[in-house]
């Protein structure tokens, strides 16, 4: 397959500049492109890599110009980026419809003609799978789980009983959703298990990460709100609810009851405590240990985290702690000779 | 179903306050409840949430009060809503014993009467089951593990060879207990793998989280006592030993021969090195990395753990730490002046 | 099985020190130890250990002396430990080659004569399996992965397709290769996801703990090189690049296109940021953060991570850090007095 640069460009949202028919095979870095390949340049910070790329073309900033090649000037770069990679390649793997004769699915389950049940699935009473979903090789969905319209549940996944799921949910391999809530109380002589009779509701259009685990309420549901991402190995516990395209990156915790509203982003293995409130679009940076609310559009950092503003003087005089403590010194050392 | 007010108030150990005829026909949180629902209220901080809340009835701490509702008193709401809780809802899916014919079960493994081997779970030679336990879909139960009577094995979790788990233990979805402990020793030219003879012994009334990983011990047992509760993503290394009634929440890891005495509870993303001990009842609080024996009752909290009284103090002065730096500034240039 | 201690100094390449006719059955830790037990001591530290050990035995560190005991001394007493359980154990468990009928492989995939397929394995189309590879049970290999001789893929792992895999890779139990990396871009509307058309290559002799997850490429590969050993739950973003004989331990998480080179180590849950390398044989101390490159052989700690110099120096004036909050007081009110 290959496209005219010219073509790709009003697919993107670019403006070209330069030869708009070179033709383009396929997408590849700066410093991995050959002959045919469109690359990409997001920021002056690689320049020096763009000059000596052999790319046929890039895609570029405002303000960015070669000499040498035809250029695909978008605003946002990235943006440009994944356009075009959505246009040379396919988002999922591609799977034929149907049933795979190892699956095990109970006698009332109806397979929509477009839907695919991978080997050893199993899929127990009462689930309803919309059009074009998908159920890959050992996944695992329990009793009167609904799931909607081309959905992809890959390998390994289990999902437990009564868990709601719209439309364009994909849950990577091995992920669990709708475990128990880690919920228990001490009657003086045991850990008493508290029953966990909610569960877990995910809306349209969300991406679940490898190894995730998101669990079920105790009383009500857990909530993913429409268009979040989340990456692998996130701890998401019973009763929370993740705000509409929040975005979690992997290895984040979240203890029980917390709320994040709309847009908020977790950076990597960052932790809140239960019961807080994440406002809209503010930022947790990475590994930051959140054990109050946060406001709106802030931006927090470090255990126990503070505004970033904050955060960085500290961590700027911490820098020059041990020249802090010299100067204490010297003052001590001088009063008393004044003495 | 429905229970009278007073009916529960003698199952949950509570004192009646008001009409105990009231219809209860199920427990909800206080912004959630309505007509025939059961409430609690845990400390002053709700009382807001608790004056309109839309439930019949509450479980309440000792001095609350109302003149709406009729209350169950009692010095723990949270273990009253805890008993409450298990009347009305069973603490694990319900399944119908038996073996589906999907599951491969080996020909010598005796599957008691009131046992459920869910589909396509893997039982290899030499298991033994109690009575009354469950294999969920897609478990696999490795050689000669032995499993007691009433245990879960939730979907799709892998039990490795010769690991012996007790009574009444609960391994939620996709965790993996008895793989090989991460032991290597390098030899000036690789890392020489050291065998793991050991395994993983798991005691009775023991709950696993979703995706939790515990490895099995170069030589001996890891041991994880009676009656701990351990929450998601969970890494306990080869040869710990987690003592009697711990708590584990999700996402701590504990790296190899450490031990947890009885009731330490480590909070969420902790870390522990290896060799430790962790005294009775001591609590390590969340994100902490513990570097050192912890002694019986401390609380830790930091990176390193310290003891949390200063720990606090040192945080509280973090947060001051540019006005210190002023102070000294200012120290610095009335000296000057005065010379 | 037992074997003579004199042959076993020669086999680990110690010094044999007192009897050498000695029946040793087994390895066992100084305080398991008992009749016909070989044990070990790698330092001074334990030597209250090694006087009341029961050990018939004893592997020591140079300069260790017993009149007790008879002794294999050897420079690394924990890498003669590490050869002599590979004597008298396997270091992974023994199948019988051959495929179980319960397995569901495609047809155009040759199952070489020493391969081990385990039950309700899936293997899909275009798959090449290497001589005496285990693919154990419920593991699932997607279409065209290539994985080489004497792999052991363990129960329930999903592989995913295209997937490169050396030979003697070991990959424990629920670990994920391959899995969509988390590369989204936002358009206005919604996150936008971009087709990850990479993979992943691991090259010969790297072991997976349990329940990691390792993505592939957006576009070329994710790299992890030869002889790496990495631990459980570990998280491996998009184009990685692992160095040679590199150690990551359990929890570690490493963001997208960073780079280690070869022989690093990274402690237990350190977090990487993206786009970083990460120098020969640098190490990485336990839950630290890194936000820049790091020098080859450095050593870093904290969050965010700093040389280990600085880093300890800091950590010694925070315990005291009340202390000298309390000097910079004195000095001012002194200064107040004198005026």
């Amino acid at each position: 397959m290959s496209l005219a640069l010219g073509d790709i460009a009003v697919k993107i949202g670019a403006e070209l500049r330069g030869d708009g028919s070179v033709s383009i095979y396929r997408l590849a870095t700066l410093e991995n492109a050959g002959d045919g390949d469109l690359s990409y340049i997001v920021s002056p910070k690689f320049k020096k890599q763009a000059a000596i790329s052999k790319a046929s073309a890039m895609i570029a900033y405002p303000g960015f110009e070669s000499k040498r090649l035809p250029l695909l000037v978008i605003k946002d770069p990235h943006l440009g980026f994944a356009r075009a990679m959505r246009i040379f390649h396919r988002s999922y793997p591609q799977v034929s419809p149907g049933r795979d004769r190892s699956a095990v699915v109970a006698g009332d389950v109806k397979i929509p003609p477009g839907a695919y049940i991978g080997e050893n699935a199993v899929i127990l009473r009462g689930v309803s799978l919309g059009e074009g979903t998908e159920i890959h090789a050992g996944a695992f969905i329990g009793e009167n789980v609904a799931l909607g319209q081309n959905c992809r549940i890959f390998q390994n996944v289990t999902i437990r009983e009564n868990v709601k799921i719209g439309n364009n949910v994909v849950i990577y391999s091995n992920a669990v959703i709708g475990s128990d809530g880690f919920s228990y109380c001490w009657d003086g002589e045991r850990h008493l298990k508290i029953p966990q009779a909610g569960t877990v509701i995910i809306e349209d259009d969300v991406e679940i990460g490898a190894g995730t685990t998101i669990d079920r309420a105790t009383l009500g549901e857990t909530v993913i709100g429409r268009g979040a991402i989340i990456d692998n190995l996130v701890q998401i516990a019973h009763n929370c609810r993740i705000g509409e395209y929040s975005i979690i990156c992997a290895q984040v915790g979240i203890a029980g009851s917390s709320t994040l509203e709309r847009g908020v982003t977790l950076a990597g293995q960052a932790g809140l405590g239960g019961h807080l409130t994440i406002g809209e679009n503010a930022v947790i940076e990475g590994q930051s240990g959140v054990t109050s609310d946060v406001p709106a559009g802030a931006v927090y950092f470090g255990c126990p985290a503070r505004d970033i503003g904050l955060a960085h003087r500290i961590e700027a005089i911490l820098n020059r702690l041990p020249e802090y403590i010299s100067r204490i010194r010297k003052l001590e050392s001088l009063f008393k000779k004044e003495q």
